[in-house]
């Protein structure tokens, strides 16, 4: 339903303020059967207070079971159909690395792998060699790869990964993979994929990609163990309608990793300077509020504790997270939405399809008696378990900002 | 958004073991507003356990308000959509008598009917002959009556129902029927339904299909009542992808009766010899354990009791349902849904569409707190009121078969 042509619309002017606090991998699951999860075991005060004052439910970011990767569980809390508008590997490393990417730059995410004298891949990660070396040979292929009419950028990200981005006219992506995904074979020439939009444009793109690794390999040749590349996901960015071309908002997003401000970049949000810490993100809350209209305020480290399997570290930046949310209250923000972008069990150590406890407050959300923010308390709330994508047109409803659908 | 070719590109392979216990029209109602349902009355500590150790919710089999056969209830327990994957009638009905189905085949569900001198039928069902004389008309037709071209089947179900197949090259469905639904006018020459996919192949089908009829009619002619036949939902079997391409899955059926063996066999499953009685079922499953990722056992006579308006019978089932379940429980099994593929309440003395009460119990499934097994407390659970075609991505994505959606 939520549905980007049938909510625009509807959009009106207002004067309303909405946030999403989005704590990310917020979800998570109890270590022992019949337990508490993390957020059950945490000390929220002033989110079960705020829960009191609000409806609840649980989140589904995707679909039943589905886990979401970053990209598509953001899309879906921003409000746009994650199945729709698909981000490619390649651009969200570039944006991760805060990387300039342009609406027809093609973006792929490159790995340096090993390859034995007839060019058999014999590690696919070069044993993950080090950034410093990575530093290095990105600098030797932007030095020594030249392709035609196109501008070329070799960028390292960590370890064995770089993003690789070509910048020019008449570019396509919609790329097959040069990463055979298996050892004793050579890497796979990359070709047009199918369902490819424009075909002469991706057949042109994959000629001068593979030109870029033909020429790689020889630069490469006498290094070790990184004598070669693997490339996935070269694609553009999806035309995604801006927030303000969706949704009549002024947004501005306040995260600290590059990824998250990427994300918020796509969809048109404002990358406001975020510092590094939970308190310098609701100083640029505060300092931008008379500027904009919603504010996506990201806080990453609860997924990156559940990542870690550290139950304990998560409940501790839960509750972290908590003592700054009366900041955020002080601002008489019209609506509230705290909730995640999927859910992060340390008992998985891993994102899960869990559906992510959500809490959505105005003065008009028809309050639903949920005395605490956790999972078992959103889940019986008055959202039930939901699309993370009804998210968006449920905060503008909230903040008065659609007309009514007919007469 | 359960789609088959989306979960499928998320499947991984894993070791883990699903079980679906399934019995038919579970689902209740009071007999008196205010009461308890069969499911409710019944004492089922095993299922109460499992319930407290698990997540709950009620399924919608198709959609809101609408009733389920067999077929689709199935069907969407399988997780495929049953109003993409559509059975006919004539299918329906030679899976129901254990025929072996091929793919190419086209099969019809026949009735004899009377018809007057000038041809008008007189009675859709000729009296409900008895099984006997069906079994002897159907002996008749089959010897009497000669298709160029293919080979023909005509077998007996039950009273006046029979069933009749084409096999041979060419042939397609998507035919319309020739029972006219009404009393005193001719049955009606078959055609190619307007969206027939194969016209030429349908048009051909169509005319030997007729000429069984016209055929059938000369050599019925003497006979009384039963002196006609009409024909209903000529189609082939539903291509649809098996469980193995879908999922992952070496899915394996324990039932009883032949119709749901079949309908799982339309869907890859391999129909185990499950004997004739619900201890002969847990036996197949205890000795078919090793060998299968999936099981689905399917228990026939909570529909049966619920069909017959035999409240008290259909409690007595429950309960002994309920005394097997801690032999499905002592095989380990990683993840097991309780459900059915509709509800069947003995005051309705037929299917209804009301949600099934659903277990789906894992060692991740975030237990919601449910603390019976019953229709009002598992429409609390926290997997609310959700689509029954969801059950299948929930349950392989808690037996960690799915890889995520996205970076």
């Amino acid at each position: 339903m939520a549905d980007i042509e049938f909510i625009r619309k509807l959009v009106m002017p207002a004067e309303t303020k909405i946030v999403f606090l989005v704590m990310d991998g917020i979800g998570g699951l109890p270590l022992e059967p019949g337990g508490l999860t993390e957020l059950e075991t945490a000390r929220t005060p002033n989110l079960d207070v705020l829960a009191q004052k609000s409806v609840c439910g649980g989140t589904v970011p995707i679909g039943a079971g589905i886990t979401p990767g970053s990209g598509p569980g953001h899309l879906a809390l921003f409000g746009y159909d994650p199945c729709r508008y698909v981000i490619g590997r390649g651009v969200l490393e570039a944006l991760g690395i805060d990387f300039d990417l342009q609406p027809s730059d093609v973006a792929g995410r490159g790995n340096f792998c090993s390859v034995d004298e007839q060019g058999r891949v014999t590690d696919r990660r070069a044993g993950r060699i080090s950034t410093e070396k990575c530093i290095e040979l990105t600098a030797l292929l932007r030095d020594q790869v030249h392709l035609p009419d196109v501008e070329l950028f070799v960028e390292p990200v960590k370890e064995h990964r770089f993003v690789l981005v070509l910048r020019g006219a008449g570019l396509a992506g919609d790329l097959s993979e040069s990463d055979p995904q298996q050892l004793g074979v050579p890497p796979l020439p990359i070709r047009p994929l199918p369902e490819a939009g424009d075909l002469v444009a991706s057949r042109r793109t994959a000629e001068l990609v593979n030109d870029f690794v033909a020429q790689a390999q020889r630069v490469l040749a006498d290094q070790h163990p990184a004598n070669m590349v693997l490339l996935r996901g070269l694609d553009k960015r999806p035309a995604i309608p801006s927030m303000k071309d969706a949704f009549g908002l002024r947004a501005a997003a306040i995260a600290v990793y590059p990824m998250y401000r990427g994300l918020a970049k796509l969809v048109g949000m404002d990358a406001l300077p975020s510092g590094t810490k939970l308190a310098d993100e609701f100083d640029a809350l505060e300092k931008a509020w008379p500027d904009y209209d919603f504010f996506y305020l990201h806080f990453k480290y609860t997924d990156s504790r559940g990542e870690d399997g550290n139950f304990k570290g998560k409940v501790e930046v839960i509750e972290e997270f908590d003592s700054y949310v009366p900041r955020a209250m002080a601002l008489k923000p019209d609506v509230v939405v705290v909730t995640g972008d999927h859910s992060t069990p340390s008992l998985l150590k891993a994102h899960s399809w869990h559906p992510v406890p959500t809490i959505l407050h105005s003065r008009y959300c028809r309050c639903d008696g949920t005395q605490k923010y956790g999972e078992r308390a959103c889940a019986r709330g008055a959202l039930g378990t939901f699309p993370a994508v009804d998210l968006m047109p449920l905060a503008l409803a909230n903040a008065l900002r659609l007309i009514k659908f007919g007469a």
